[in-house]
């Protein structure tokens, strides 16, 4: 199965008085590519917290290389690097695709937990969501 | 009674590639601004939130006037303008006090609602938040 | 000519506590829409600025009819309704695509400067740019 | 030396639907928090950006402890880590003072640049800088 990365221009309202795009909104973008990916893997987040499962930020980080600039677009590729059934992780690679440089690197961290931000053991009361992560983290995708 | 102005710095990630405040800005201080009157009113927005009550937001506007830049001060007055048991408006100034200019001018307007937005008779369910907001709008505060 | 209108889905840091958008990213989304209105128009807001053409808000304004959600898709419809020369303005009118219902109107007014923000004579100086807005109010777009 | 922490009261509009503050905005607080703690050392960020100095950051993490929700208090705590004349680092603890809990635990790591983020030598360029700086890092502060 092909993922696709993600990609979008950046906003005008991204920019700060640096002229380059505030370093906060990367890990706001994060959060876009994490939830394109997970889509394109068949785990909808709209849907699972429709259903009551929540997935909180437990690390977010990133490395600063090259700056993004209003007008340019960025391409995110992401990917799970660890899932062992309560915890899972993304690596992504954030690129300057009008400068063809690589702008960052991220990394988040991320459990699950019910409406009320308690743990919740997916494999028994998700097991599809367990499934999908499963299929995806053994597949290297991206 | 004496109502204090709301002030503080502008933070470096609101300013924009102009150098300037990001206009969006304006509209989230307008609700940082209404929260801390309605606080020195004796209706604590976290409070009344836990007891089910929602204000939402009917409409926003600014004019900008002067901008504020990184470093600046701002100080925002902002007083009720109308309330009839259902809705109620607020208008404001926003100062730029470094350069001692008035930098915006703001309205807005709300309604309440319980948690799942359905119109709310206050009168009736929340007669304290009612007096506060009939004694607020009197007596011409600001 | 067709206008395609601007449309995308809400992102998850863009709801509240309330469980809707907060009221200001539609502040954001009224910059998104004109700016990809404009460069339907012919009029790229990354070029005019490396021109050094800024276009700063003088107002804008919203009135929130029907809330959207996270998992929900906006479309933006964005018209220029005055253009002078010296300033121009524009309507918007926000739709929820996923409920069918009109989410907010909104308005904004812009002047043309200079990156020192003073005024701009943008027919002798970038007669392009005033030949574009020409254009575009005169054809009732949208 | 006293150094006094960072504090203030969450705002409405940096909680999600989650119903706990999005966990990007814990990225700007520590800007909020680094640019407090440098003023207190003397070094004013607006002032030494006006002298044509940027100090852009090169990467950014926070882990989160426990959630911060509407109505709560935080307060950081930031100290200088590391400086060598080029670069310098940062750690923070977040605290939610309403729940006396540790909320999250950030780093962040910077350096010096011109306007047209070109690296700069501030031991030549800004001495006073340098030393204040220099200083900084010796005392342990917090």
């Amino acid at each position: 199965m092909e993922i696709l990365p993600y990609s979008r221009e950046v906003y005008y309202y991204e920019t700060d008085r640096m002229d380059i795009v505030h370093h906060s909104n990367y890990i706001r973008w994060l959060e876009e590519a994490r939830i394109h990916l997970l889509g394109q893997l068949g785990i909808s987040f709209p849907e699972i917290e429709k259903r009551g499962l929540l997935i909180p930020v437990l690390s977010a980080e990133c490395q600063y290389k090259f700056p993004l600039r209003y007008g340019d677009r960025f391409e995110i590729h992401c990917r799970i690097e660890s899932f062992n059934g309560c915890r899972f992780s993304l690596s992504y690679r954030i690129y300057n695709k009008s400068a063809e440089k690589l702008s960052g690197i991220g990394n988040s961290s991320h459990c699950f937990t019910d409406v009320n931000l308690k743990p919740v053991r997916i494999k028994k009361d998700y097991p599809d969501v367990f499934e999908a992560f499963e299929k995806a983290s053994e597949s290297g995708q991206d």
